[in-house]
């Protein structure tokens, strides 16, 4: 049955299941915990075969073998196994034991279990009863991963931050505790199931630490609507699409989704680690993107204080973009005529997680998409942009990340990154400034922290042998026939040779662009291709001896390029959870000490992107959406604009209505 | 009656012939050309006072005197005038004749007249006919302004670029003329009213230049929605707001525009030369800004050829962004329900230019603007982020700029431009590329070009003193007690002490703040501030001693800081036609060779942004949208998220709709 699935289709439960089975089956002493039963990226070349037969409309469709990937823990282990499964076969590929460095990701099963041995434990209620809680259940316990500093770090380890419920209300169960972060932080072994350490917080302006005081409550916070006066002058907004929506998915034999949309079409995967995953991405029949996912985000803090120095999180290498999926909600999340995507994920017994409604699609106006007046006969045509969108919302403890591509009809990829959510929140003394981070509440500090976003591009236009190049503008030398004036500026291509980590100049204008191998554009003869507009960010701020820069190998470089290589879809490698670095985006770039050519070959660029963020007070205790967009745009791809064929925008079409103003002219006035 | 009006209300019709009156009667002996008559902004400390009197309530209002800018010329001189009279006593402030290298901005009238003028020249007749034109009215002519570069252009003139109709479809006067353009080039004299030169352009790939070659027509191109065959699968969307919008408008004795919102607060101005203007910026009571508007922008071309290295455009200097502002449609430029405001200009003769639909003022949904999953619990709370939106659309000849006001619920300002319209084109011969340009369309070069945004920022934060100062994050060094592992960084504020040019500077997040001089914030002490978030661009890349540096004076730095002076509204000064410099921001950040303290005075902002726009062949034959968005965003200046009390998001008020999909389970493969 398997083979009749697209290669490109995530595990069906029926395959987890089955590879839970037949992983178990290989350790039938011990009970396993699954970290990760995942599809294995089909062999790239059996995979390009078969979209060549899909789209050449060939009933025939070559084999593509089917694997899984699996990462497990043997219950009481404390050796991280890693295995594929072939599932065309039934084979074990492999099933290896793995270096004792290497640490698998948490889940919410192992969360929920150092939570509930946190709260029994003698030693914390002891520290928790000196501050005056001898309620635990006033405590909110989060566990966070613990993180590298080469110290005592080899073991899977958690670090737990406290916080008090509001104790003015302590039975409202979504109050903001992270208004009320308590200064006792308990370390949990996960092996040994028990808290080895329990380090006191700094919580003035320097690194001394001293044991906390009696816990004195400040004011609540809440972000709870129900908490609020709220405004009463908004009125309602509806998104009505009479006729439904424009697009259309198809669903392949109950597991891979066809997506149709205004000459886009792709297929749309997800899984517990990048969640939303677009392959196969082609416009009006033209390959585009033969893979497209966030690969990681990195978030290191500015508190320079231990434990504060470790947390730097991996949320998807971590955690994972579709472990912490939202089920989003009709009307809330999105607007329009909707579709939901569910996902079925792998749970720690190989048993099926349900992500119900963890991908939204829907379409959204985007403005006037191009317009012209003549004005010699005063006719206006104007266009509206529709947009496709997929969105996806993670809630990784405290944060919310908003994630979508969005599909325009001139041809543009467009990622969006909204973070939105709670800031990370630790106690500080009344009166103290820190210059790490800001006081956004009486005795509450949100450090300050950089989110470094990874987007992993496999790009294939017009075919798998890409290469990537920058354009730059310079001015032209003065010269008395061709430059006379001194107002000469001309743009210049480079092509990018070696696999490496390259970077943006706003002052040359720079621009990097994925172009075609083999195709250039018919009427003024450029390289058909695809410019990546980003944002410039501050890199990496820990110095380069430190963990921090090890472990988050994208965090140093704009873009990087590498040559494909079956297995390198994580930035920041496989296993982030502790990790030291050495099997990332940085490595991959330079393999063996050398540098792999990258013309005409088939290559993956990972665009780097983010923000520094300095926490305003206006960020808590919710923080309004940041944006970042990075837009992946035709640059000399097509012959003309790919939306001249949008029916322009009419009344008929958009119904809109006028509002009236009010006139005030009988007020008196004295002078 | 004038004293009744708001003093920032533009001038109405019957002050703008009032004007016309009072000036004209100066010079009986003489018809006048009026290039300009605005209102001349209020002297600021009686507008201050005015504004206190207005929001405390008072009845009582003081005296604000008002008064008229002017800018004419006496027909058939050469010579700029300019003069102010003051409406409220009916004087004549002063009028004088300006200097000989000061020029008025083109009119419509005007460029009709030269249009004719070059259409019926003989000289003009002859040169077409020898490429084949012995019908003129095959012939599309633009005239452009002629810009400067010190060689006999003291004159007031003209640079004529010519166009063919599309020959095989020459009645379609709204064919894309554009794709054909003419190598023949007639310069006009305007006092004169003649062409005194007709320039033959450079055609190949260097400066040579020869006699236009016999007209080969190369195909069409057109834009226009019936020579496309239109997508059919787009599926109508519309946005309803049954209860109409939240927003409301006030007119005050027909001419100020008082506009609320969502706690905001303001008065929306129109002018011939900024466009749309705000005034009086408050939220929830408090001052933010005394006045914002687009300054100037400045757009030069990457040709370095004659006559085209003259070409760099000031929009608003130039032409206008009133002048030009397109009558906006229900249902075609904004969507859902919209308020149109209309606005008074003055012609040539001091008769009423009017404006209807030139403001276009509407909500939109902008997406999520905060959400929080409590993972325990598994309750969200999910905001969307209503905006407001002013918005004005110019068409500068081939160009289109669609330029906005947003306001968000979260305290933000942000101003968006986005670049739509057809390419300024030039022909190229077959099969030549020039490195400053690309090929659109066979036959036709689209130059490279540089646009430049000066956005003018005249804050009040908590008071009309305000100061500047930038912040950057900068690495800690290693030390063993308080930055043991070399992860620590820290945000430092500087204070710009002096008037002058600042840069951005992505490696050290330096983020630009305007801050109040009276105002700390109550939780934190941090200074209550805004910061301007905006996106680097190549700075100009003509060369120093070019003109197109000396006259543009905003175009070499990210930030401008000047102190506040009556009469400094425009970065590149009053008069840009043909300018040369010295009357704009750079000068009068360096005021007689030193500089001004800024530091908790009445300061100016203005906020530089841009793109350095190298043509795609997606650009043609119309553009789709360029997007750049500066955000104004509160920092620390409130005490918690502004948005926190807006209602949350429902299905019960947003009545989105469910979409279903296919689902294909039959289909036989082979394998």
């Amino acid at each position: 049955m398997f083979a009749q699935l697209h290669p490109f289709s995530q595990l069906t439960p029926v395959e987890i299941r089955k590879v839970g089975e037949i992983i178990s089956a290989l350790s039938p002493e011990t009970r396993l915990i699954f970290k990760t039963i995942t599809l294995q990226e089909p062999d790239k070349k059996q995979a390009l075969k078969y979209l060549e037969a899909e789209h050449s409309g060939s009933a025939v469709r070559p084999l593509v073998e089917r694997c899984a990937f699996i990462a497990y823990y043997k219950k009481g282990g404390d050796r991280l196994h890693e295995a594929v499964v072939n599932l065309t076969t039934g084979n074990v590929v492999y099933n290896n034991e793995l270096d004792k460095m290497l640490h698998g990701p948490g889940d919410y099963e192992e969360v929920g279990v150092i939570e509930a041995l946190v709260r029994d434990d003698p030693q914390v209620r002891k520290e928790l009863e000196k501050i005056g809680f001898t309620d635990t259940s006033l405590v909110v316990i989060e566990p966070w991963i613990y993180g590298s500093d080469g110290i005592q770090d080899e073991r899977r380890q958690y670090q737990c931050f406290l916080f008090a419920r509001d104790i003015r209300n302590p039975l409202e169960l979504d109050s903001n505790h992270y208004a009320h972060p308590l200064a006792i932080s308990p370390v949990v072994d996960v092996v040994e199931g028990r808290v080895t350490r329990i380090d006191y917080l700094p919580t003035g302006a320097d690194e001394k630490v001293t044991p906390p005081q009696a816990y004195k409550a400040h004011p609540a916070n809440e972000y709870v609507p129900r908490y609020q006066a709220l405004r009463t002058d908004l009125k309602p907004l509806h998104v009505v699409q009479p006729e439904g929506a424009s697009f259309q998915v198809t669903e392949d034999f109950a597991a891979s989704h066809l997506l149709e949309w205004q000459k886009w079409r792709f297929r749309v995967g997800f899984n517990a680690r990048e969640g939303m995953v677009l392959y196969d991405v082609r416009y009006d029949g033209r390959p585009l993107f033969y893979r497209l996912a966030l690969s990681d985000m990195n978030i290191p803090y500015a508190d320079p204080r231990p434990p504060y120095h470790k947390k730097a999180a991996f949320d998807l290498g971590d955690a994972g973009a579709g472990v912490t999926a939202n089920n989003l909600k009709l009307g809330c999340d999105c607007l329009g005529a909707i579709l939901y995507l569910s996902g079925s994920l792998a749970g720690p017994n190989a048993e099926i997680l349900e992500k119900p409604n963890c991908i939204c699609i829907h379409e959204q106006d985007g403005g006037i998409g191009w317009k012209h007046t003549n004005y010699r006969t005063d006719n206006a045509f104007v266009t509206r942009a529709r947009e496709l969108v997929l969105q996806s919302i993670l809630t990784v403890s405290n944060y919310e990340y908003i994630l979508a591509f969005h599909f325009t009809q001139a041809g543009d990829v467009v990622y969006e990154v909204r973070a939105t959510g709670i800031l990370s929140t630790q106690p500080i003394d009344d009166g103290v400034q820190v210059p790490w981070g800001t006081v956004v509440h009486p005795g509450v500090l949100a450090a300050h922290h950089q989110h470094i976003f990874s987007l992993r591009i496999d790009p294939m236009l017009d075919g798998i042998n890409n290469r990537l190049v920058y354009e730059e503008a310079h001015p032209m030398s003065r010269d008395p026939k061709l430059n006379p004036h001194g107002t000469g500026y001309i743009n210049e291509q480079t092509t990018i040779e070696k696999s490496g980590g390259y970077d943006l100049n706003a002052q040359t204008n720079r621009t990097f662009k994925i172009v075609s191998s083999t195709t250039t554009n018919p009427i003024n003869g450029a390289c058909a291709g695809y410019k990546i507009m980003v944002p410039d960010f501050q890199k990496g701020l820990a110095d380069r001896d430190s963990f921090h820069y090890k472990r988050a190998e994208f965090l140093d470089h704009n873009i990087y390029v590498t040559k494909y290589r079956p297995c390198q879809l994580y930035a920041a490698g496989q296993y982030t959870n502790q990790s030291r670095g050495g099997h990332g985006v940085r490595t991959w770039a330079n393999p063996h000490g050398g540098k792999d050519d990258v013309v005409d070959e088939d290559i993956v660029v990972w665009v780097q992107f983010g923000m520094n963020h300095i926490p305003r007070i206006e960020d808590f205790p919710v923080m309004p959406v940041e944006i970042i967009k990075v837009h992946l745009r035709p640059a000399n791809f097509f012959t003309k604009n790919p939306a001249l064929d949008v029916p322009p925008s009419s009344q008929d079409i958009n119904k809109s209505s006028l509002v009236s103003m009010c006139h005030r002219v009988e007020e008196k006035m004295k002078l």
